[in-house]
């Protein structure tokens, strides 16, 4: 499932929790529109906020409505003896893998951060996918801990923060990584704004926040990417570029919950807080990006 | 309760739970030795790896074994319905005031930062200390949002990191703090290594780390600062500098849970994986420093 484009959908609050109905039906428009696999309960989908009972109830929610398609969720936390009873939670619910993230509150360090994954890979039965993720948790993975961990049983994938819109830097950045990696590992673009570039430059995957609300474009820069056609994926993502501008100075998570509550795909306020979503002139000028692009409900 | 040594204590683990025998003899000993407060749940007390349940009970059996020290309990988590609820349970275990950090998962901005201070201090009977932790929160206070957050009902502290060993600069700090802030509100050092600066300095409360183990020598320094005998604090500090070097290179809750470990005080591992207490060398050169310095069970 470590291929093509993964979609990583909010999930959608009220005041008296997990917004079903609002969450299926971003799941549907995922599998409608084609995408390769879902990422629920990434960090889009506020997995970090929410109780264990309502993390399986959204993983069993995703696999009933994803069809043939394979979901993914996080099962991070700061205490190792959660991440296990979470990662029990969504084998139980069907997911096809899990993501996880060194959440901490103290900051972590190396060999706490390995420890981790080598118990959870021991306890688990389908692939997982590391996820390096400093801007949540202020945690630096080094090239040596990448090697150290996919080295792993289970570990299937690396989801790379910060990569590069530069190609050659990006082509040269995968190619080192091949070389320090077991051949199976999948190399996967954590950030949209690099996807498109990372797709056609070797990586493996794109893992998307902006495909878990408008998967139409990101779809086709998938498809795109894997004719070859690099002119055409870099074509339909710099279109995206008013976007990035906003996911730049906000945050995606922010951005994308802004524009799911302004075309009436969910309930306002969708987050939970502290976390707002846009307000005020930011407001509006995405719902001017969103016209402006013909991004619909 | 904002003034003189607030002790953090360790809030030790076992296998199964809360070790509550030796969280109970902590509190003795804290209560023996006269600090002036407890910091009960605090960072170094692994509030944010803590279910609701072991939080609440944690908060009282420090209120019930305190007599007439006030405790003080964090009430932080990334989710502000979950502050709210952890708010409730700690005033019902009858504690004397609050601490709140903005602990995040997605990097906060001041306005969430300053709505979840507004929510939680407008539903709080009890005073409420402002917890400002960059290395755990990832989150900088400026001096306006300090300004802004001490005109709330509640809040009467601040605790302070980074402060400065150098007494002029200290001093320096602490008077532009005084000028913009209302004047109740106390004024906290967090971090041990420059705590004798701020207490002599014009600071009000020392919240402590190594209080929390071995009060003794931080309960003669407190008292020198009072009696406004710099030199003393300041030579009484110096004394710790082998445990200050630790403190530095490890994070100082690695480095007490370690001393605790090797005194028998708590059974080790006595953090909440996948937190490690020292280990190797590192462990041996602590047990070391304890014995030069005397610090005993």
């Amino acid at each position: 499932m470590f291929t093509g484009l993964s979609a990583f959908p909010l999930t959608p609050l009220t005041e008296n929790g997990i917004d079903e109905k609002s969450f299926v039906r971003l799941i549907d428009r995922l599998v409608s529109a084609g995408v390769d696999s879902i990422g629920a309960l990434g960090s889009t989908g506020s997995y970090a906020y929410l109780t264990h009972e309502d993390r399986a109830r959204v993983a069993r929610l995703a696999v009933e409505n994803a069809g043939d398609v394979p979901v993914m969720v996080s099962i991070g936390s700061v205490r190792t003896s959660d991440v296990l009873r979470l990662a029990e939670d969504a084998q139980q619910a069907g997911v096809k893998s899990v993501l996880l993230a060194p959440v901490s509150y103290q900051k972590l360090n190396e060999d706490e951060v390995f420890t981790l994954y080598e118990t959870v890979s021991r306890n688990l039965s389908v692939p997982l996918c590391v996820y390096d993720n400093p801007n949540t948790t202020h945690f630096e993975f080094s090239d040596a801990l990448y090697m150290r961990v996919a080295q792993l049983p289970h570990v299937a994938s690396i989801k790379i923060p910060n990569l590069s819109p530069d190609p050659v830097a990006t082509r040269q950045r995968l190619d080192a990584l091949r070389a320090l990696l077991p051949a199976h590992i999948k190399l996967g673009a954590a950030g949209d704004l690099a996807a498109a570039t990372v797709l056609t430059q070797g990586g493996d995957v794109w893992y998307s926040v902006i495909a878990g609300l408008f998967p139409e474009i990101p779809v086709a820069i998938a498809r795109a990417a894997k004719r070859g056609n690099a002119a055409e994926a870099q074509a339909l993502s710099a279109q995206l570029e008013p976007l990035w501008v906003l996911f730049r100075k906000h945050g995606s998570v922010r951005v994308v919950a802004a524009a799911a509550e302004l075309l009436g795909m969910v309930s306002a306020p969708c987050l939970p807080l502290p976390l707002q979503s846009l307000g005020g002139d930011e407001r509006q000028r995405l719902a001017g990006v969103l016209e402006q692009l013909r991004l619909q409900a």
